[in-house]
Protein backbone atom coordinates (compact mmCIF):
# COMPACT_ATOMS: atom_id res chain seq x y z
CA UNK A 1 0.00 0.00 0.00
CA UNK A 2 1.04 3.63 -0.83
CA UNK A 3 -1.08 5.87 1.25
CA UNK A 4 -1.43 9.27 1.00
CA UNK A 5 -3.74 11.67 2.67
CA UNK A 6 -5.01 14.26 0.51
CA UNK A 7 -6.99 17.47 0.62
CA UNK A 8 -9.46 20.73 -0.60
CA UNK A 9 -10.09 23.58 0.70
CA UNK A 10 -13.67 25.31 -0.36
CA UNK A 11 -14.54 28.42 0.37
CA UNK A 12 -16.02 31.28 -1.00
CA UNK A 13 -14.24 34.65 -1.88
CA UNK A 14 -15.04 38.40 -1.07
CA UNK A 15 -13.68 41.94 -2.30
CA UNK A 16 -10.77 42.07 0.75
CA UNK A 17 -7.53 39.93 -0.48
CA UNK A 18 -5.99 39.57 2.51
CA UNK A 19 -9.23 38.07 3.82
CA UNK A 20 -9.34 36.10 1.05
CA UNK A 21 -5.46 34.04 1.65
CA UNK A 22 -6.04 34.80 5.56
CA UNK A 23 -9.18 32.24 5.28
CA UNK A 24 -7.52 30.42 3.02
CA UNK A 25 -4.17 29.90 4.77
CA UNK A 26 -6.61 28.99 8.39
CA UNK A 27 -8.12 26.20 6.34
CA UNK A 28 -4.57 24.88 4.71
CA UNK A 29 -3.02 25.36 8.29
CA UNK A 30 -6.45 23.34 9.92
CA UNK A 31 -5.60 20.05 7.50
CA UNK A 32 -2.19 20.48 7.81
CA UNK A 33 -2.16 20.39 11.19
CA UNK A 34 -4.15 16.96 11.16
CA UNK A 35 -1.93 14.98 9.10
CA UNK A 36 -3.48 16.08 5.28
CA UNK A 37 -0.04 15.65 3.10
CA UNK A 38 -1.22 17.30 -0.33
CA UNK A 39 -3.68 19.98 -0.33
CA UNK A 40 -4.95 21.91 -3.30
CA UNK A 41 -6.77 25.47 -3.08
CA UNK A 42 -9.71 26.31 -5.59
CA UNK A 43 -8.73 28.58 -9.01
CA UNK A 44 -7.04 31.91 -7.94
CA UNK A 45 -8.56 31.41 -4.37
CA UNK A 46 -7.18 34.76 -3.50
CA UNK A 47 -10.01 37.07 -4.74
CA UNK A 48 -13.25 37.06 -6.48
CA UNK A 49 -13.68 35.27 -9.92
CA UNK A 50 -12.93 38.60 -11.70
CA UNK A 51 -12.71 37.44 -15.10
CA UNK A 52 -17.14 38.41 -15.24
CA UNK A 53 -16.00 41.77 -16.91
CA UNK A 54 -13.17 43.21 -18.63
CA UNK A 55 -11.50 45.58 -16.64
CA UNK A 56 -7.95 46.80 -16.44
CA UNK A 57 -7.83 47.43 -13.24
CA UNK A 58 -8.07 43.72 -11.86
CA UNK A 59 -4.72 43.31 -13.64
CA UNK A 60 -3.62 44.67 -10.36
CA UNK A 61 -4.14 41.18 -8.74
CA UNK A 62 -1.41 39.30 -10.32
CA UNK A 63 1.18 38.10 -8.67
CA UNK A 64 4.92 36.96 -9.38
CA UNK A 65 6.47 33.67 -8.23
CA UNK A 66 7.57 33.88 -5.73
CA UNK A 67 5.14 36.58 -4.18
CA UNK A 68 2.98 36.92 -1.77
CA UNK A 69 1.02 33.61 -2.37
CA UNK A 70 4.29 31.39 -2.21
CA UNK A 71 5.57 33.54 0.70
CA UNK A 72 2.61 32.73 2.91
CA UNK A 73 2.41 29.29 1.79
CA UNK A 74 5.85 28.22 1.79
CA UNK A 75 6.07 28.81 5.37
CA UNK A 76 3.11 26.22 6.32
CA UNK A 77 4.19 23.54 3.76
CA UNK A 78 7.09 23.55 5.64
CA UNK A 79 5.84 24.27 9.27
CA UNK A 80 3.86 20.84 8.29
CA UNK A 81 5.80 19.06 5.77
CA UNK A 82 2.73 19.40 3.25
CA UNK A 83 2.22 19.56 -0.36
CA UNK A 84 0.39 22.63 -1.36
CA UNK A 85 -1.55 23.68 -4.78
CA UNK A 86 -1.68 27.30 -4.61
CA UNK A 87 -3.69 28.77 -8.06
CA UNK A 88 -2.57 32.20 -8.85
CA UNK A 89 -3.32 34.95 -11.14
CA UNK A 90 0.20 35.20 -12.12
CA UNK A 91 1.71 38.35 -13.68
CA UNK A 92 5.21 37.09 -15.70
CA UNK A 93 6.24 40.70 -17.60
CA UNK A 94 4.21 43.99 -18.29
CA UNK A 95 1.58 42.39 -20.25
CA UNK A 96 1.98 38.78 -19.81
CA UNK A 97 -0.74 36.96 -17.11
CA UNK A 98 -1.09 33.57 -17.00
CA UNK A 99 -3.48 31.31 -14.28
CA UNK A 100 -1.14 29.66 -13.23
CA UNK A 101 -0.88 26.94 -10.66
CA UNK A 102 2.53 26.65 -8.19
CA UNK A 103 3.08 23.38 -6.38
CA UNK A 104 5.03 23.88 -2.50
CA UNK A 105 6.92 21.19 -1.72
CA UNK A 106 7.12 19.50 1.61
CA UNK A 107 9.82 21.41 2.85
CA UNK A 108 8.51 24.91 1.74
CA UNK A 109 10.18 24.80 -2.27
CA UNK A 110 8.69 25.57 -5.20
CA UNK A 111 8.29 22.05 -6.96
CA UNK A 112 7.15 23.10 -9.87
CA UNK A 113 4.90 25.55 -11.79
CA UNK A 114 2.16 24.86 -14.34
CA UNK A 115 0.02 27.55 -16.62
CA UNK A 116 -3.27 26.66 -17.40
CA UNK A 117 -3.34 25.91 -21.08
CA UNK A 118 -7.10 25.81 -22.33
CA UNK A 119 -8.48 29.59 -21.69
CA UNK A 120 -12.03 29.68 -22.08
CA UNK A 121 -14.21 32.85 -23.46
CA UNK A 122 -17.46 32.94 -22.72
CA UNK A 123 -20.32 35.37 -21.08
CA UNK A 124 -18.65 36.46 -18.00
CA UNK A 125 -15.98 34.21 -18.17
CA UNK A 126 -13.89 36.30 -20.12
CA UNK A 127 -10.45 34.88 -19.45
CA UNK A 128 -8.93 35.42 -23.10
CA UNK A 129 -8.73 38.98 -21.83
CA UNK A 130 -6.91 38.07 -19.05
CA UNK A 131 -4.98 35.22 -19.47
CA UNK A 132 -1.92 34.17 -22.31
CA UNK A 133 -2.60 30.37 -22.83
CA UNK A 134 0.19 28.26 -21.02
CA UNK A 135 3.61 27.87 -22.64
CA UNK A 136 5.00 24.91 -20.30
CA UNK A 137 3.11 22.26 -21.47
CA UNK A 138 1.39 19.82 -19.79
CA UNK A 139 2.93 18.75 -15.88
CA UNK A 140 3.33 16.47 -13.17
CA UNK A 141 5.30 17.43 -10.73
CA UNK A 142 7.40 15.20 -8.58
CA UNK A 143 6.56 15.83 -4.84
CA UNK A 144 7.55 14.21 -1.68
CA UNK A 145 4.50 12.17 -1.09
CA UNK A 146 3.07 11.58 -4.73
CA UNK A 147 4.17 13.22 -8.86
CA UNK A 148 1.01 15.17 -9.31
CA UNK A 149 -0.58 16.20 -12.20
CA UNK A 150 -1.79 20.21 -12.15
CA UNK A 151 -4.82 21.27 -15.04
CA UNK A 152 -6.97 24.00 -14.23
CA UNK A 153 -10.94 24.26 -14.64
CA UNK A 154 -11.69 24.85 -18.91
CA UNK A 155 -8.89 22.26 -18.77
CA UNK A 156 -11.11 19.34 -17.33
CA UNK A 157 -12.84 19.56 -20.73
CA UNK A 158 -10.22 18.21 -22.42
CA UNK A 159 -9.56 14.49 -22.54
CA UNK A 160 -6.06 15.09 -24.46
CA UNK A 161 -4.91 17.89 -21.09
CA UNK A 162 -5.47 14.45 -19.02
CA UNK A 163 -3.84 11.95 -21.18
CA UNK A 164 -0.87 13.58 -21.59
CA UNK A 165 -0.84 14.55 -17.75
CA UNK A 166 -1.50 10.99 -17.17
CA UNK A 167 1.30 9.18 -19.38
CA UNK A 168 3.61 11.89 -18.19
CA UNK A 169 3.60 9.77 -14.85
CA UNK A 170 1.18 11.71 -12.57
CA UNK A 171 -0.69 9.81 -10.11
CA UNK A 172 -3.59 12.63 -8.82
CA UNK A 173 -4.48 15.06 -11.20
CA UNK A 174 -5.86 18.16 -9.29
CA UNK A 175 -8.19 20.45 -11.34
CA UNK A 176 -8.27 23.57 -9.21
CA UNK A 177 -11.70 25.47 -10.48
CA UNK A 178 -14.01 28.32 -10.76
CA UNK A 179 -17.48 27.32 -11.88
CA UNK A 180 -21.09 27.60 -11.43
CA UNK A 181 -24.48 28.73 -12.72
CA UNK A 182 -25.23 31.47 -14.03
CA UNK A 183 -28.20 33.62 -13.60
CA UNK A 184 -28.97 34.68 -16.67
CA UNK A 185 -29.37 31.12 -18.32
CA UNK A 186 -32.24 28.73 -17.31
CA UNK A 187 -32.49 27.28 -13.91
CA UNK A 188 -32.86 23.89 -15.47
CA UNK A 189 -29.84 24.03 -17.36
CA UNK A 190 -28.12 23.58 -14.13
CA UNK A 191 -28.61 19.81 -12.74
CA UNK A 192 -26.68 18.70 -16.02
CA UNK A 193 -24.50 21.08 -16.12
CA UNK A 194 -23.28 20.03 -12.68
CA UNK A 195 -23.57 16.48 -14.23
CA UNK A 196 -21.51 17.24 -17.00
CA UNK A 197 -18.54 18.52 -15.16
CA UNK A 198 -18.90 15.47 -12.41
CA UNK A 199 -18.84 13.20 -15.66
CA UNK A 200 -15.93 14.73 -17.87
CA UNK A 201 -13.34 14.47 -14.46
CA UNK A 202 -14.80 10.84 -13.31
CA UNK A 203 -13.91 10.17 -16.98
CA UNK A 204 -10.27 11.20 -16.90
CA UNK A 205 -9.93 8.65 -13.74
CA UNK A 206 -11.43 6.07 -15.40
CA UNK A 207 -9.48 6.45 -19.20
CA UNK A 208 -6.04 7.17 -17.57
CA UNK A 209 -6.32 4.71 -14.89
CA UNK A 210 -5.47 8.12 -11.91
CA UNK A 211 -6.90 9.59 -9.45
CA UNK A 212 -8.97 13.00 -9.68
CA UNK A 213 -9.48 15.66 -7.53
CA UNK A 214 -11.36 19.04 -8.09
CA UNK A 215 -11.10 21.86 -5.84
CA UNK A 216 -14.39 23.92 -6.58
CA UNK A 217 -15.02 27.47 -5.00
CA UNK A 218 -18.72 28.85 -3.68
CA UNK A 219 -20.70 31.79 -3.07
CA UNK A 220 -22.56 34.39 -5.27
CA UNK A 221 -20.15 36.90 -7.45
CA UNK A 222 -22.21 38.99 -9.95
CA UNK A 223 -24.78 36.49 -11.67
CA UNK A 224 -22.96 33.70 -10.57
CA UNK A 225 -23.10 31.14 -8.12
CA UNK A 226 -20.33 29.06 -8.06
CA UNK A 227 -21.10 25.21 -7.28
CA UNK A 228 -18.75 23.60 -5.23
CA UNK A 229 -19.06 19.96 -5.01
CA UNK A 230 -15.24 19.34 -4.70
CA UNK A 231 -14.33 16.03 -5.12
CA UNK A 232 -12.46 13.41 -5.12
CA UNK A 233 -12.67 10.21 -7.79
CA UNK A 234 -10.67 7.03 -7.57
CA UNK A 235 -9.35 5.05 -11.17
CA UNK A 236 -12.37 3.45 -11.77
CA UNK A 237 -14.43 6.79 -11.20
CA UNK A 238 -15.77 6.28 -8.43
CA UNK A 239 -16.08 9.92 -6.12
CA UNK A 240 -15.05 9.00 -2.74
CA UNK A 241 -15.20 12.44 -1.12
CA UNK A 242 -17.29 15.14 -2.39
CA UNK A 243 -18.81 18.39 -1.13
CA UNK A 244 -21.55 20.52 -1.83
CA UNK A 245 -22.25 24.18 -3.10
CA UNK A 246 -23.55 25.35 0.34
CA UNK A 247 -21.15 26.10 2.40
CA UNK A 248 -17.00 27.21 3.22
CA UNK A 249 -15.34 23.72 4.02
CA UNK A 250 -12.79 21.25 3.42
CA UNK A 251 -12.04 17.26 3.23
CA UNK A 252 -9.13 15.08 3.67
CA UNK A 253 -9.11 11.35 2.77
CA UNK A 254 -6.60 8.66 2.68
CA UNK A 255 -6.02 6.83 -0.89
CA UNK A 256 -3.78 4.38 -2.00
CA UNK A 257 -2.11 4.58 -4.90
CA UNK A 258 -1.44 1.51 -5.03
CA UNK A 259 -4.80 1.36 -6.57
CA UNK A 260 -3.77 3.15 -10.10
CA UNK A 261 -1.70 -0.16 -10.85
CA UNK A 262 -4.16 -2.61 -9.94
CA UNK A 263 -6.89 -0.97 -11.65
CA UNK A 264 -4.54 -0.24 -14.97
CA UNK A 265 -4.02 -3.94 -14.73
CA UNK A 266 -7.71 -5.40 -14.79
CA UNK A 267 -8.56 -2.17 -17.48
CA UNK A 268 -5.63 -2.27 -19.76
CA UNK A 269 -6.41 1.15 -21.47
CA UNK A 270 -2.74 2.17 -21.97
CA UNK A 271 -1.75 -1.43 -23.44
CA UNK A 272 -4.09 -1.26 -26.39
CA UNK A 273 -3.67 2.70 -27.37
CA UNK A 274 -3.47 2.69 -31.29
CA UNK A 275 -0.58 5.38 -31.02
CA UNK A 276 0.16 4.65 -35.00
CA UNK A 277 -3.61 6.43 -35.73
CA UNK A 278 -3.78 8.94 -33.33
CA UNK A 279 -1.65 11.77 -35.13
CA UNK A 280 -4.82 13.66 -36.47
CA UNK A 281 -5.71 14.69 -33.13
CA UNK A 282 -2.99 17.80 -34.00
CA UNK A 283 -5.71 18.54 -36.37
CA UNK A 284 -8.05 21.88 -35.84
CA UNK A 285 -10.43 19.55 -37.88
CA UNK A 286 -10.53 16.83 -40.25
CA UNK A 287 -11.95 18.31 -43.20
CA UNK B 1 -34.91 21.33 -36.85
CA UNK B 2 -33.04 19.09 -38.40
CA UNK B 3 -35.25 15.13 -37.04
CA UNK B 4 -33.68 12.03 -37.13
CA UNK B 5 -35.10 8.68 -35.61
CA UNK B 6 -32.56 6.83 -34.37
CA UNK B 7 -33.50 2.59 -32.90
CA UNK B 8 -31.37 -0.15 -31.70
CA UNK B 9 -32.14 -3.34 -30.95
CA UNK B 10 -30.91 -5.85 -28.32
CA UNK B 11 -31.45 -9.13 -27.43
CA UNK B 12 -29.82 -12.14 -26.11
CA UNK B 13 -27.85 -14.78 -28.74
CA UNK B 14 -28.17 -17.98 -28.46
CA UNK B 15 -26.01 -21.13 -30.53
CA UNK B 16 -28.34 -21.31 -33.74
CA UNK B 17 -27.21 -18.66 -36.24
CA UNK B 18 -30.02 -18.84 -38.58
CA UNK B 19 -32.11 -17.94 -35.69
CA UNK B 20 -30.23 -15.35 -34.31
CA UNK B 21 -30.51 -13.43 -37.28
CA UNK B 22 -33.85 -13.94 -37.75
CA UNK B 23 -34.63 -12.45 -34.36
CA UNK B 24 -32.35 -9.79 -35.10
CA UNK B 25 -34.23 -8.85 -38.78
CA UNK B 26 -37.46 -9.11 -36.93
CA UNK B 27 -36.12 -6.64 -34.04
CA UNK B 28 -35.03 -4.18 -37.18
CA UNK B 29 -38.40 -4.93 -39.67
CA UNK B 30 -40.45 -3.77 -36.69
CA UNK B 31 -38.62 -0.71 -35.94
CA UNK B 32 -37.96 0.30 -39.73
CA UNK B 33 -42.02 -0.23 -40.25
CA UNK B 34 -42.62 2.53 -37.50
CA UNK B 35 -40.70 4.69 -38.97
CA UNK B 36 -36.94 4.45 -37.48
CA UNK B 37 -34.59 6.05 -39.76
CA UNK B 38 -31.46 4.96 -38.44
CA UNK B 39 -31.23 1.30 -36.83
CA UNK B 40 -27.77 -0.13 -34.86
CA UNK B 41 -27.56 -3.82 -33.32
CA UNK B 42 -25.33 -4.87 -30.93
CA UNK B 43 -21.61 -6.45 -31.88
CA UNK B 44 -21.44 -9.73 -33.30
CA UNK B 45 -25.24 -9.64 -33.22
CA UNK B 46 -25.50 -13.55 -35.08
CA UNK B 47 -23.59 -15.28 -33.09
CA UNK B 48 -22.83 -15.46 -29.13
CA UNK B 49 -20.15 -13.54 -27.65
CA UNK B 50 -17.46 -16.41 -28.61
CA UNK B 51 -14.41 -14.61 -27.36
CA UNK B 52 -15.12 -16.12 -24.16
CA UNK B 53 -12.27 -18.79 -24.97
CA UNK B 54 -9.68 -19.25 -27.39
CA UNK B 55 -10.75 -21.88 -30.19
CA UNK B 56 -10.13 -22.30 -33.52
CA UNK B 57 -13.39 -23.84 -34.68
CA UNK B 58 -15.08 -20.33 -34.17
CA UNK B 59 -13.34 -19.08 -37.16
CA UNK B 60 -16.31 -21.02 -39.01
CA UNK B 61 -18.82 -17.45 -37.86
CA UNK B 62 -16.80 -15.20 -39.60
CA UNK B 63 -18.41 -13.51 -43.13
CA UNK B 64 -17.43 -12.01 -46.06
CA UNK B 65 -18.61 -8.03 -46.96
CA UNK B 66 -20.51 -8.68 -48.89
CA UNK B 67 -22.03 -11.93 -47.07
CA UNK B 68 -24.98 -13.25 -44.86
CA UNK B 69 -25.30 -10.19 -43.13
CA UNK B 70 -25.23 -7.60 -45.71
CA UNK B 71 -27.60 -9.66 -47.92
CA UNK B 72 -30.25 -9.75 -45.13
CA UNK B 73 -30.30 -6.50 -44.24
CA UNK B 74 -29.80 -4.21 -47.43
CA UNK B 75 -33.51 -5.93 -48.04
CA UNK B 76 -34.98 -4.35 -45.10
CA UNK B 77 -32.97 -1.06 -45.69
CA UNK B 78 -33.88 -1.01 -49.29
CA UNK B 79 -37.88 -1.89 -48.46
CA UNK B 80 -38.26 0.79 -45.35
CA UNK B 81 -35.50 3.34 -46.34
CA UNK B 82 -33.69 2.94 -43.37
CA UNK B 83 -30.15 3.04 -42.21
CA UNK B 84 -28.86 -0.31 -40.50
CA UNK B 85 -25.59 -0.67 -38.87
CA UNK B 86 -24.74 -3.95 -38.87
CA UNK B 87 -21.47 -5.48 -36.77
CA UNK B 88 -20.17 -8.58 -37.92
CA UNK B 89 -17.32 -11.04 -37.48
CA UNK B 90 -15.77 -10.58 -40.91
CA UNK B 91 -13.56 -12.72 -42.58
CA UNK B 92 -11.64 -10.70 -45.20
CA UNK B 93 -9.23 -13.76 -46.00
CA UNK B 94 -7.97 -16.51 -44.63
CA UNK B 95 -6.11 -15.62 -41.20
CA UNK B 96 -6.90 -12.02 -41.15
CA UNK B 97 -10.35 -11.25 -39.14
CA UNK B 98 -11.49 -8.15 -37.84
CA UNK B 99 -14.46 -7.05 -35.76
CA UNK B 100 -16.41 -4.97 -38.11
CA UNK B 101 -19.23 -3.12 -38.38
CA UNK B 102 -20.78 -2.57 -42.29
CA UNK B 103 -23.59 0.20 -42.21
CA UNK B 104 -25.96 -0.09 -44.95
CA UNK B 105 -27.32 2.87 -46.24
CA UNK B 106 -30.99 3.62 -47.20
CA UNK B 107 -31.36 2.60 -50.67
CA UNK B 108 -29.72 -1.13 -49.51
CA UNK B 109 -26.10 -0.27 -50.61
CA UNK B 110 -23.18 -0.39 -47.89
CA UNK B 111 -22.27 2.78 -46.91
CA UNK B 112 -19.27 2.28 -45.06
CA UNK B 113 -17.47 -0.50 -43.20
CA UNK B 114 -15.04 0.03 -39.95
CA UNK B 115 -13.27 -1.84 -38.24
CA UNK B 116 -12.32 -2.13 -34.59
CA UNK B 117 -9.22 -0.32 -34.03
CA UNK B 118 -8.70 -1.14 -30.39
CA UNK B 119 -9.02 -5.04 -29.35
CA UNK B 120 -9.40 -5.93 -25.67
CA UNK B 121 -7.74 -9.40 -24.58
CA UNK B 122 -8.59 -10.04 -20.78
CA UNK B 123 -10.08 -13.47 -19.25
CA UNK B 124 -13.18 -14.24 -21.01
CA UNK B 125 -12.50 -11.63 -23.77
CA UNK B 126 -10.08 -13.44 -25.49
CA UNK B 127 -10.05 -10.96 -29.03
CA UNK B 128 -6.51 -10.76 -29.72
CA UNK B 129 -7.03 -14.32 -30.59
CA UNK B 130 -9.50 -14.04 -33.15
CA UNK B 131 -9.22 -10.47 -34.62
CA UNK B 132 -6.60 -8.68 -36.46
CA UNK B 133 -6.63 -4.84 -35.43
CA UNK B 134 -8.66 -2.64 -37.30
CA UNK B 135 -6.77 -0.77 -40.66
CA UNK B 136 -8.73 1.74 -42.03
CA UNK B 137 -8.43 4.18 -39.52
CA UNK B 138 -11.69 6.09 -37.49
CA UNK B 139 -14.91 6.61 -39.68
CA UNK B 140 -17.43 9.49 -39.91
CA UNK B 141 -20.12 7.62 -42.69
CA UNK B 142 -22.16 9.86 -44.56
CA UNK B 143 -25.81 8.25 -44.83
CA UNK B 144 -28.86 9.15 -45.93
CA UNK B 145 -29.89 11.18 -42.66
CA UNK B 146 -27.25 11.69 -40.88
CA UNK B 147 -22.98 11.53 -40.32
CA UNK B 148 -22.08 8.52 -38.33
CA UNK B 149 -19.63 7.70 -36.15
CA UNK B 150 -19.00 4.02 -35.52
CA UNK B 151 -16.63 2.60 -33.01
CA UNK B 152 -17.15 -0.68 -31.44
CA UNK B 153 -16.93 -1.73 -27.64
CA UNK B 154 -13.54 -1.72 -26.15
CA UNK B 155 -13.12 1.57 -28.32
CA UNK B 156 -15.50 3.24 -26.31
CA UNK B 157 -12.79 3.57 -22.86
CA UNK B 158 -10.70 5.85 -26.01
CA UNK B 159 -11.30 9.29 -26.19
CA UNK B 160 -8.81 9.72 -28.61
CA UNK B 161 -11.58 6.98 -30.84
CA UNK B 162 -14.57 9.47 -29.75
CA UNK B 163 -12.16 12.66 -30.61
CA UNK B 164 -11.23 11.66 -34.10
CA UNK B 165 -14.08 10.44 -35.23
CA UNK B 166 -16.10 13.59 -34.24
CA UNK B 167 -13.60 16.14 -35.59
CA UNK B 168 -14.28 13.83 -39.06
CA UNK B 169 -17.95 15.24 -39.02
CA UNK B 170 -19.69 12.45 -36.99
CA UNK B 171 -23.04 13.57 -35.78
CA UNK B 172 -24.31 10.74 -33.93
CA UNK B 173 -21.21 7.86 -33.03
CA UNK B 174 -22.55 4.67 -32.76
CA UNK B 175 -20.78 1.81 -30.05
CA UNK B 176 -22.21 -1.80 -31.43
CA UNK B 177 -21.32 -3.68 -27.57
CA UNK B 178 -20.84 -6.97 -25.77
CA UNK B 179 -19.98 -6.09 -22.43
CA UNK B 180 -21.55 -7.60 -18.95
CA UNK B 181 -20.62 -9.16 -15.50
CA UNK B 182 -17.96 -11.58 -14.82
CA UNK B 183 -19.60 -14.01 -12.47
CA UNK B 184 -15.71 -14.97 -11.82
CA UNK B 185 -15.32 -11.79 -10.26
CA UNK B 186 -16.42 -10.06 -7.43
CA UNK B 187 -20.43 -8.78 -7.12
CA UNK B 188 -19.92 -5.44 -5.57
CA UNK B 189 -17.69 -4.42 -9.07
CA UNK B 190 -20.71 -5.01 -10.99
CA UNK B 191 -22.66 -1.27 -10.72
CA UNK B 192 -18.65 0.81 -10.72
CA UNK B 193 -17.86 -1.13 -13.76
CA UNK B 194 -21.51 -0.19 -15.28
CA UNK B 195 -21.25 3.13 -14.20
CA UNK B 196 -17.79 4.03 -15.35
CA UNK B 197 -19.00 2.12 -19.13
CA UNK B 198 -21.67 4.83 -18.82
CA UNK B 199 -19.71 7.83 -17.51
CA UNK B 200 -16.92 7.43 -20.42
CA UNK B 201 -19.28 7.29 -23.50
CA UNK B 202 -21.25 10.36 -21.92
CA UNK B 203 -18.20 12.00 -21.23
CA UNK B 204 -18.16 11.38 -25.34
CA UNK B 205 -20.79 13.17 -26.38
CA UNK B 206 -19.70 15.48 -23.60
CA UNK B 207 -16.61 16.95 -24.84
CA UNK B 208 -17.22 16.21 -28.73
CA UNK B 209 -20.85 18.04 -28.41
CA UNK B 210 -22.38 14.76 -30.39
CA UNK B 211 -24.88 12.15 -29.92
CA UNK B 212 -23.66 8.98 -28.47
CA UNK B 213 -25.90 5.94 -29.09
CA UNK B 214 -24.31 1.91 -27.29
CA UNK B 215 -26.67 -1.16 -28.31
CA UNK B 216 -25.32 -4.13 -26.06
CA UNK B 217 -26.73 -7.14 -26.01
CA UNK B 218 -28.04 -9.14 -22.57
CA UNK B 219 -28.16 -12.74 -21.66
CA UNK B 220 -26.46 -15.20 -19.62
CA UNK B 221 -23.25 -17.16 -22.22
CA UNK B 222 -20.99 -19.15 -19.99
CA UNK B 223 -19.72 -16.81 -16.67
CA UNK B 224 -20.40 -13.52 -18.26
CA UNK B 225 -24.02 -11.81 -17.88
CA UNK B 226 -24.20 -9.25 -20.85
CA UNK B 227 -25.85 -6.24 -18.70
CA UNK B 228 -27.74 -4.46 -21.54
CA UNK B 229 -28.11 -0.94 -20.95
CA UNK B 230 -27.98 0.42 -24.03
CA UNK B 231 -28.84 3.95 -24.28
CA UNK B 232 -28.67 7.17 -26.09
CA UNK B 233 -27.11 10.54 -24.87
CA UNK B 234 -27.34 14.10 -26.01
CA UNK B 235 -24.46 16.19 -26.36
CA UNK B 236 -24.72 17.42 -22.88
CA UNK B 237 -24.35 14.07 -21.52
CA UNK B 238 -28.14 12.94 -20.58
CA UNK B 239 -29.47 9.78 -21.01
CA UNK B 240 -32.29 10.36 -23.11
CA UNK B 241 -33.37 6.67 -23.69
CA UNK B 242 -31.96 3.90 -22.08
CA UNK B 243 -33.04 0.19 -21.93
CA UNK B 244 -32.09 -2.06 -18.40
CA UNK B 245 -30.20 -5.56 -18.49
CA UNK B 246 -33.38 -7.65 -18.01
CA UNK B 247 -35.01 -8.12 -21.39
CA UNK B 248 -34.65 -8.22 -25.33
CA UNK B 249 -35.92 -4.72 -26.19
CA UNK B 250 -35.77 -2.27 -28.74
CA UNK B 251 -35.79 1.58 -28.60
CA UNK B 252 -36.04 4.63 -31.07
CA UNK B 253 -36.27 8.06 -30.59
CA UNK B 254 -36.06 11.60 -32.54
CA UNK B 255 -33.24 13.34 -31.82
CA UNK B 256 -32.52 16.94 -33.50
CA UNK B 257 -29.34 17.18 -35.00
CA UNK B 258 -29.20 20.57 -34.64
CA UNK B 259 -28.45 20.45 -31.24
CA UNK B 260 -25.07 19.82 -32.14
CA UNK B 261 -24.40 23.36 -33.03
CA UNK B 262 -26.50 24.81 -30.30
CA UNK B 263 -23.65 23.31 -27.84
CA UNK B 264 -20.83 23.29 -29.31
CA UNK B 265 -21.61 27.60 -29.62
CA UNK B 266 -22.50 27.32 -25.60
CA UNK B 267 -19.59 24.94 -24.42
CA UNK B 268 -16.87 25.50 -27.05
CA UNK B 269 -14.52 23.13 -26.79
CA UNK B 270 -13.53 22.83 -30.10
CA UNK B 271 -12.61 26.10 -30.46
CA UNK B 272 -9.51 26.02 -27.27
CA UNK B 273 -8.03 22.46 -28.28
CA UNK B 274 -4.55 23.49 -27.98
CA UNK B 275 -2.97 21.24 -31.14
CA UNK B 276 -0.11 22.71 -31.07
CA UNK B 277 0.48 20.89 -27.91
CA UNK B 278 -0.50 17.53 -28.39
CA UNK B 279 1.69 16.03 -30.46
CA UNK B 280 2.69 13.18 -27.45
CA UNK B 281 -0.63 11.92 -27.93
CA UNK B 282 1.11 9.42 -30.01
CA UNK B 283 3.22 8.08 -27.55
CA UNK B 284 2.90 4.96 -25.52
CA UNK B 285 4.13 6.52 -22.61
CA UNK B 286 6.47 10.07 -21.91
CA UNK B 287 8.83 8.72 -19.57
Amino acid sequence: MKLVKIAIAQSSCGHNIEENMKKSALQVEELASKGAQIICLQEMYRSRYFCVTEDYKQFELAETIPGPSTELFSVIAKKYQSVIIIPIFEKRTAGIYHNSIVVIDADGSIAGVYRKMHIPDDPAFYEKFYFTPGDLGFKAIQTKYAKIGTLICWDQWYPEAARLTAMMGAEIIFYPTAIGWDATEPQEWGKPQLEAWLTMQKSHAIANGVFVCAANRIGQEEDLTFWGNSFISNPLGEIISQTTHEKETTFCIEIDLDQIEYYRQRWPFFRDRRIDSYSEITKRYID
